[in-house]
């Protein structure tokens, strides 16, 4: 079928591309001419303003956005303008799910229809298939079946599903009304979160299980390491996440990943350890608070992101303050 | 090769069993006389006491102990007594890297080795095969390599692994010296407890997504649900942990098993939440604790594994005792 | 001078008897007719109804409201509606500090004043004063200065201040604009939930060490005590608690309260845990995600208020299937 | 009574002090003789041995050691070998419980008593006095009572303690048999780091109420601040935490000392934000996880600490390598 893409970043050319080779027509537009023309060559129909792509899609419309979360709101105002009753549009980017919904709202009296299509994959996705977790209405879900079904991972690893099944076995479900796509991939990446600390903090106690062959100062400061004689492992961390791979409980693909970045680089030179994060790990920590349910692990998660840019840092300096307050204690220098 | 087997419950006749269709040689001894004749029925060799069992293995001795914890150093301590220079005694349970490191050092004098493996695979090894994280001197290393190899779940799948890669791609790995094999296998075993609570914490909000459509009451002690509007969506945890294996970043084996429980069951109605930690938990946030290491993930995980048997209770009394205290107000019923 | 109160529950009532005491002269109101009366009784003119109330205010008007969150609102936008150009709304109950900016906004137009008073002290304050935490108009601020110095502790406790100290010495601060009052409290409580928690956990530590006393079974589900010669202590919490108030670094009021509540009931027979939260710590947590803080302990303290209420069930529930899945392990029975 | 004291710093040197002041008599010994003549000055008698040391003391034989845990005990045991049946060594320093379960130990054998002073009050306790926790033999302990009653704040205050509350109310506590006094400092200094990380979280958060009127780029790797019409709080920290001081729940002499820290430098400049830790929380933990007690609050407040010193940075690397291995995702520069 034909369905128009805005938003031509890596993301958005990715799932074009996996459309194309599918036999979809795309139409395509982005504020870089570039990604435009790019998409182009490889068979898209380009766009050069947003007037143009919606003049461009065959009725009723279907319209993906593909952008940050910042600017998604205000372009599907400006998009929903340019639509008519009975076209639809889509945001798969990693948007508010509470935005969602009050797209939603907006749009239903001008009878557009809001997809949200939680989006996960990232770069792999356009040959291993995305993840999709899809809120709508009904009827204009089930319409873009055919775009959700190529862009998914589909049955292609042999994984049968037992007819009534669903399409989840697919890669793909619509999880509920407008809202319930993002708010499922909200709490996916607050899981993804925890999950990565999860194996970071593994590691990182791994690497320092040759503590007690370093030699530390004793001083009323520091507390002498307990017994050292049973911290002299100098652990091979890309081979230990290599046979984790096989056969062991924590196998994931996450884990994949992480054995292949460490067999590249075992000390992660690359890498400052300043982690990003994308707003659906704070998202999910608020859903936690307001629903009252408890999610220390995916907080601690969270906060570890925060920490790690240096936003622990006030608070750190007031413990030291007071600690110097009571104890006349002076700070040690960093940990080399 | 031969190998003893002592200790037949659950994960030691598995790997029996899987030693054997591999062609291996067992003998087997276990308290429970049942045990050992149903592996005598298997075809391995059935011992009626230690005594008997060491008499029956061929030098030099391999002896596998597959038991629990606290009983596992007088195990190896008595069998010890009976074994000879050359000899390898194996723990291949759930036990302490530290009494690794202590028994290998008392075994020492006698010319006995002492070989721990953490065996990942739970009731699922004797199929798929068991992860192997091991520890040990090199040569008696070395000498159980075809035992290793055949537990392990090999290159069953198809993952050919490069010429230098080691046997870590076959899903075995000599870790390093006595204690080793269980230190990587404590700290799998924690990060097992972070990623199953990632998960956990992740399905009970997408639970109470619906909590919008629940009437609560105002009063002082409550606070009402901070937008209801938002918290409407009747999620299908069944579909969505489905969805989640098919693309997405957090697919993995843990992720399979809860969606096969879901589907089994959607409200688990067969469990009651008061959930077990086994020991691995607890050591790997001591290593953390010892070595310097941050790890809230981690510990948050094992501390609700805590709750979950109700040993927050007298600090939560000493909470409502305080609120009472200062503001007056008095505890309101248990939710549902 | 006079000021109206609306919400004569356990502090707005205690809050109009310690003005009453120092002189002023107050008008009450409330929904029951008996806390009116009981009011009058004490010296203030009671009201029969909002418009009653406003009608006995003299302008310019000042009302103060002391009702719950969630109907604090309705009542402020109903008494704007009553009042005039120049009168005075004060919310001093535990709202969000948001809806303080909203309403300000509200209410400027019709040239009303709103100031938010977070009032810490609960049933102490009539004795001890109330701490309050003020946003709002400068001018309506100032203006309401008589009645911030009485309802706050004063210099009672000798404490001299220095003459360019501000009012902070004596127990109030205006903190800023309208909401900055409410924000304060949201923070300080917050605060509170952490050192509440770090309090109660530490006491259920001290009161687990005897656990070396007490004999475990030993199986493959559950760890045996760590050196049970290292937990043979039965700590007398009532004594240790008072000690702890004479010297040391965690001497605090709320240990003073912990220290009276453990010497009337050691084992705090009367309460059964289910921990209560009043909203400041869920959005003292918002406000941390929002703002990029990493805020572990308080998010800790405030996540195990849930579980206290049961919250975490399903989560638990999920980690037991999980492990049933993976090891065949079936739960064992709550503890004790 | 007369009484001996190893360890000059600034403890035991402030400690032999309020002894001195008090009447009692001090024999002191240190390695660095200066110490011991500043004291000698302030009317102790100085050893120049420990041999000399113990030569001056009356029998019974009372010595109490202040000295940084990783020397205590190997102090301990040359003092024993110096000493006769019926003495008593006192270990005032931070040790850890079981140093002073196992040396109780030891000593029993020649009739030594060990009594194990967990000590609170920081360079404040000379004027303040000494919150004492204390275990040991009930002889050994009685026969102290007048060196504890001196070092221990007492009715000073004038609180009047009735006449059965036992020493409590004084400031010092027989909590039980040897290791029982640092247990319970043990737990204490738990506590403590608990109640400062909800402290320093919150004033942390305050800090950052002003996030929304700094301008921030919209791009797919940073969340925008959501609603930043509600961060728009310039806090006065130095006032807030002085207000907090009067009548608010969370008084506390941690919050006396902050005000005053942040009176004296608003930004905390002379501190860099490296937090050391001292022994004792990091043994809360293990006792925590000994005996199955969930302290998700200490927890988090030790590995803080442990992640200020840049021990967190090699997970954090790993995260950002997942990120770049899944998503593409580049780090961002670290926060200003």
């Amino acid at each position: 079928m034909q369905i128009g893409m805005i938003g031509l970043g890596r993301m958005g050319a990715n799932m074009v591309q996996r459309l194309l080779r599918a036999g979809h027509r795309c139409v395509v537009y982005d504020i870089n001419p570039e990604a435009v023309a790019a998409l182009v060559e490889a068979g898209a129909v380009g766009a050069a303003s947003m007037e143009d792509f919606v003049a461009r899609l065959e009725k009723p419309r279907a319209a993906w956005l593909m952008l940050p979360a910042a600017i998604t709101g205000q372009n599907v105002e400006k998009l929903a303008g340019l639509m008519e009753k009975g076209d639809t549009i889509i945001d798969g980017g990693n948007s508010y799910y509470r935005d969602a919904v009050d797209l939603a709202a907006k749009l239903q009296p001008a009878g557009l229809n809001f997809v949200d299509v939680g989006t996960s994959g990232g770069v792999w996705g356009l040959e291993r298939g995305y993840c999709l977790m899809i809120g709508g209405p009904q009827e204009a879900v089930r319409r873009l079946d055919p775009v959700f079904a190529t862009l998914a991972p589909g049955a292609e690893k042999g994984a049968k599903a037992p007819p009534d099944a669903g399409t989840a076995p697919f890669g793909y479900l619509h999880c509920g009304p407008s809202g319930a796509g993002h708010f499922v991939k909200m709490v996916h990446n607050g899981i993804e979160y925890g999950v990565m600390a999860a194996y970071a903090e593994g590691l990182n106690i791994l690497k320092a299980a040759n503590a007690g062959a370093v030699r530390r100062e004793a001083d009323a400061e520091t507390t002498p390491l307990a017994e050292p004689q049973y911290y002299r492992f100098d652990i091979d961390l890309p081979a230990v996440t290599e046979v984790w791979r096989h056969g062991s409980v924590i196998g994931s693909w996450l884990l994949d990943l992480t054995a292949q970045a460490l067999k590249d680089d075992p000390v992660l030179a690359g890498f400052s350890g300043h982690v990003s994060d994308s707003g659906e790990g704070r998202w999910t920590l608020k859903a936690a608070v307001d629903t009252g349910v408890p999610a220390p692990v995916l907080a601690s998660a969270l906060f570890d992101r925060f920490s790690s840019r240096g936003e622990a840092e006030f608070a750190d300096k007031l413990l030291s303050a007071m600690r110097y307050a009571f104890g006349g204690h002076l700070e040690k220098p960093k940990a080399g």
